[in-house]
């Protein structure tokens, strides 16, 4: 080799920032030049972005500085946009310069998708990053502190109406119900005013779950006082909340969030690549079809589970398991070996409704509900955090919340 | 006499809340009745508002739930707020109920005072009480979280602009330019973008203060990045910030307070007394004039400093001295015997500069600067709640930052 290969890494979510560390583990210096691109000097934890919308946790819980995982003498660190991917010229373009590549992972998470619904992008906020969720629970409490202060107090602006019964909508109203009660305490507002409304447009929420684990979530939600909307269409978005349903009715809220949907980067789109519902469908080895040396992660990869012919489900474990493959691959690629296929090992998949709340499977089927499911929750969080910065990590950011 | 007599205060604010302590001391169950009439459960500290509204203290650090102080079982407690006294009949009007009195105490405190500049009751907030303090706090750090999410940022919306620089707007501005930085950190803004203006109409900030103490002030302050804009008279507010000077000047900002001017509560010219500039001027014995059995105290009153022919500043200070006196003329009215003439005994004045820097006066003209009066300043402040609550009060209220 005449120079040592560069391997470039776009985005530190999950995938990127599990890809980066296990190649600074597994690759010798002398082996490859390491690049970690992203937009902040942060990693930050998708999965607890609706505690921070929520105003469950501080949003520095549920971020991490890159430099206290990744050895920036190890591995390049640029804290820059991606505009676009130039597979031709093997460079990516960035909003402040232009990096060249032989090895390439695209790890860029995904994008909000409001398929289409009227209103819905300029008025409701998403669970997107640490910036949008620091709006939203400041949104909330904005809302708590001008209705105090009102002449004529308006009830419904302290309704707050998520659109989209999956997993982040479920869990963020599960937060909601925690906070709630809290900010009603702070601003000596009657616990009966402010509403937490949930619209589904599926027959039930959390669509594709086991059914006993919906009836549980249904009824630890309800109890809470939150409202499902079920069967619900969202028609459109206005200033004012959601018209859903046939008869167009108007669901007024102070604070409406979209959940619904999302998609992979628009990198992708932009650089060309064939997209399926805005992802790339990639080999079993993780590789973009047709490209030698382009690895495509997480939420921007569509990774087909051949025994059931559909992808599996887009999940941060998934993003993890990407990683393990991909680092393994790369070192393949430079040491001239067979590359391996991806298998997704399902280590079940907890919920979380609120503090001491939760509900899930675990080992294959095992179905888990209450405290032990919300233990459960808390040790797979944590779990994270020692494989991606062992035990100093965890005492840092860990959830060691009393239940 | 037939009945027992019924004492009634109007108000828990510092007057009244001393006022209805001493009483409850100082009286026999058996001498009179006592009813405090309050708008909330809680007397709040109006001298730490403005770090509520910096949001550098806790709101819940400056309230103090008034059964924690008063004895419902000795005192009857009326939460509600006073509409009119109608002194024909000996009656207070509340809104909810109406209760007759033998004795009247009013201590309903202050009201902001805009002195009909155009807009600003439209568009500035005030610090007012409470809810409108956690009002500023919220607004100011929505406005944090906007910017880091707008795509055109508009570097004015971090701009906080004070209208008055006397003691409160001073005090304000310095817990703002502590709080501002921890804003920058938690939302990744740049320092330099936020802007914190005071515009004064005076030729200099706090008018009347000891020249040395001002430049003292003037200095910390500039040091910290508040930007003085002394001798510029605000000719209106409009939704975009104030209008100022001859020649019209728009500074434009996201948060406007208006710190420049109080009145006494609007309930006194609702009840028909004589007022000058808003407040009642009272006899030496703190009587309004012309009445037998209705006291007033703080900021509804004027007390004539005597010797140089002017009311004595209406400080909390003050309010507290008018209970002393308020109560023992109370009791000698029921003794028949004569009342005492009010004399104000000054202790000095310290004006926080932020949680490390304060100047002021005590020991009669002594000047203290930085961490001795800052410290003097905790000091003044604890005093109020050894006198009000005993060391438990202080214990759980107390100012005990380190510096």
């Amino acid at each position: 080799m005449n120079s040592k290969p560069k391997i470039v890494v776009l985005g530190a979510g999950y995938a990127g920032m599990m890809t980066t560390k296990k190649l600074m583990q597994q690759l010798q210096p002398e082996e490859a030049d390491i690049v970690l691109v992203n937009k902040h000097n942060y990693h930050y934890q998708t999965t607890w972005l609706h505690e921070v919308a929520a105003g469950t946790i501080n949003h520095n819980q549920a971020r991490i500085m890159i430099r206290d995982i990744i050895d920036p003498n190890r591995v390049r660190l640029i804290y820059d946009s991606v505009v676009r991917v130039n597979r031709d010229d093997q460079r990516v373009v960035l909003e402040n310069s232009e990096i060249d590549y032989d090895y390439l992972v695209v790890s860029l998470g995904f994008e909000t998708n409001t398929f289409g619904i009227k209103g819905m992008d300029e008025n409701a906020f998403f669970i997107q990053d640490i910036d949008s969720c620091q709006l939203i629970r400041e949104h909330i409490e904005y809302q708590f502190a001008q209705y105090k202060n009102s002449e004529a107090k308006e009830d419904h602006n302290l309704t707050i109406l998520v659109g989209g019964g999956g997993f982040t909508g479920v869990e963020f109203v599960g937060e909601l119900a925690e906070k709630v009660p809290q900010l009603c305490k702070k601003y000596d507002i009657d616990p009966n005013v402010p509403k937490i409304i949930n619209v589904e447009a599926s027959p039930s929420i959390l669509p594709g779950f086991d059914t006993d684990l919906v009836a549980y979530a249904k009824t630890s939600l309800q109890e809470r006082g939150v409202e499902l909307r079920e069967g619900t269409k969202i028609q459109a978005c206005t200033e004012e909340g959601f018209i859903v349903g046939e008869g167009n009715e108007l669901i007024k809220a102070g604070t409406v969030v979209w959940t619904g949907g999302v998609t992979g980067n628009s990198v992708l789109a932009d650089s060309g690549f064939e997209l399926t519902k805005g992802k790339v469908t990639v080999n079993s080895d993780l590789r973009a079809p047709g490209e030698e040396n382009i690895f495509i992660l997480g939420d921007c990869a569509w990774v087909m589970n051949k025994k059931e012919d559909r992808p599996y489900p887009p999940t941060a474990q998934a993003a993890m398991q990407h990683a393990t493959t991909c680092a393994n691959n790369l070192k393949a690629l430079l040491h001239h070996q067979p590359l391996e296929q991806f298998v997704f090992s399902d280590k079940g998949t907890v919920a979380s409704l609120g503090v001491t709340d939760a509900m899930g499977t675990i080992f294959e089927g095992t179905k888990l509900y209450g405290k032990p499911a919300a233990a459960m929750k808390k040790v797979v969080d944590n779990r994270y955090l020692f494989l991606l910065g062992g035990l100093n990590l965890f005492l840092k950011k860990g959830k060691v919340r009393p239940f």
